[in-house]
């Protein structure tokens, strides 16, 4: 298996692409490579100058850069020779067979699916992060890829997220929850209410009904479907108030027991561990024709490490082609 | 001041209610009174037989009760006499300064827009929640009295949200953010876009422009609006991730540090103060002719008390007055 890094993407790159590439040799099966794509002079000078990385990464030049605020389709445009471009690009020509960056997610997106084509019957891909919560994982899509739901793109995000929960994350039957404001069928927008009617007569796939905020940690669904608007705001939310938190009660903690802080920061770093998204290495875009995972931009060496266990677990399920069997032929419920 | 309270709202109904309003005695000026309002013999065995209560508190008698997954409008028309109705009828009359009820939010919201009517200008009232964040309070608005905003509806909610956080919770000049995916001009759906334009137009609030969910918590922003959709995922979503940290991290400590037991448990019950909704007392309907403060459903007696307590403030700094004297005359934004 060949998986290519866009190694000029994330806030930190290429420092922590080249790390996480030399980090996934640990992740990596017998005769796997990584192919990290950037300028070829800048990678050689973070690689070890004694060598040996040469057994399983590559190297393939791109010259140019798509920065974190380019408008993503301009940038894809002007940009040919991008290393985000030269990537996706790759995996079409069947290069490779999956795709990592930590840049610009909507030039990520762009570029999938500009390059990669969506898979046949999907209508929208979507992007799903699994959060862990003390009740296990839950999987969240879309989160970012598509600001302008229709029901049906719901209904798909449904159907490929519960896919990729149980055929990926190994979760038995999946209890997929749409996000709303009440469990109530009365509670919700119009979008929320069309699509609550086409995952109900979905067969294939264990709809619960609505789950509201609060629910994505009470342990009531493994799936939570929700608007890329929505969901964006929610993945940032949890980010932002789980570090404010933790910082707020550490602060407490060593102010009361002076004489324990080092339990108190291990407590601490365990906690702050269980809810690192590097552990969890990147997004699946799902929907599009390859594999492409999606990094947070503040990744780590380790979130790119992970991010390739993740690609890598992702191709050897064939999650695409269960996608596919699923969705194409559905011609019926288009017009939602 | 008389303020009423449904005393048949909440979860715990009317337990908790008939002692948020014997409570509510520590926050009353000279003069003030509270109505409970409810079925009375019911509210008699709950109060003290040994009377007292009488010196500030007065029963007005209610046979009906709307319960909470009733739909609001039908449960309004339906039960004429429910405590909820007779609540924001008796407002309506003159025979209350404010409504308190901690029942059925959208059952309380359209009860306040059909007896008390929108204040001149306001085209849809938004409900104002103050969330504690370590770098102060911040108001979100709406965070559920509007699942179907237009971009003037979110412009309105800037700056009625911009009054109460300056006016009522003394906020200076406060920083207002619009809810999006991004900092970035481009980044946010549809609605977020045209109404950024709306409020970037606004010389009467201090506009920040977009924020992300993660600046909920960052310090970046006094107010933050979002469609009612939105801000009740939001809303939810704070309040089941903050228990369900607080918890892991409070077991970690326990199997940790057995012998600090107590030490951990008190600074737990610090933070958890923090961050909980009783402290902060309701969330006040703005835009409707009155004073609506809505509490949460799990409300103990302490948050029925810090309810009063809002009401008080909202109805002594006059904010309705200078919500009309901003809003009213400005029907060249009503198209938006």
């Amino acid at each position: 298996m060949r998986i290519g890094i866009d190694a000029m993407g994330g806030d930190h790159a290429p420092v922590v692409e080249v790390q996480g590439a030399l980090a996934a040799r640990a992740v990596l099966g017998p005769g796997d490579r990584i192919v990290l794509i950037g300028p070829e002079p800048l990678l050689r000078k973070h690689l070890p100058a004694a060598g040996g990385w040469e057994e399983f990464i590559e190297l393939r030049h791109a010259s140019e850069v798509v920065t974190m605020n380019e408008a993503p389709v301009e940038a894809l445009r002007s940009k040919p020779d991008s290393s985000l471009s030269v990537l996706t690009q790759m995996h079409r020509d069947g290069k490779l067979d999956a795709a990592v960056s930590a840049g610009n997610t909507g030039a990520f997106v762009a570029a999938a699916q500009m390059h990669l084509r969506r898979l046949r019957g999907v209508h929208r891909p979507g992007i799903a992060v699994v959060t862990p919560t003390p009740h296990g994982s839950v999987t969240v899509c879309d989160v970012g890829a598509n600001v302008s739901c229709r029901p049906l793109h719901l209904h798909q995000y449904g159907v490929m997220a519960s896919l990729y929960a149980s055929i990926v994350c190994g979760v038995a039957n999946p209890r997929v929850g749409l996000l709303s404001i009440g469990e109530e069928d009365a509670k919700g927008n119009e979008l929320v209410k069309k699509a609550r009617d086409l995952l109900r007569e979905e067969k294939s796939i264990r709809f619960i009904g609505n789950v509201e905020g609060r629910d994505i940690f009470s342990g009531a669904c493994d799936v939570v479907v929700c608007d890329g608007f929505v969901g964006n705001v929610v993945l940032k939310l949890m980010e932002g108030m789980g570090m404010t938190m933790l910082k707020g009660f550490i602060e407490d903690l060593r102010a009361a027991m002076p004489d324990h802080l080092d339990t108190v920061k291990k407590a601490a770093g365990r906690i702050m561990a269980r809810y690192d998204f590097n552990e969890y290495g990147g997004a699946p875009l799902l929907g599009v024709g390859g594999i492409c995972i999606i990094c947070h931009g503040a990744s780590s060496a380790v979130g790119i490490q992970n991010a390739v266990r993740v690609a890598r677990e992702f191709a050897s399920r064939r999650l695409n082609a269960s996608i596919t069997s699923m969705l194409s032929g559905r011609e019926k419920v288009a017009h939602a």
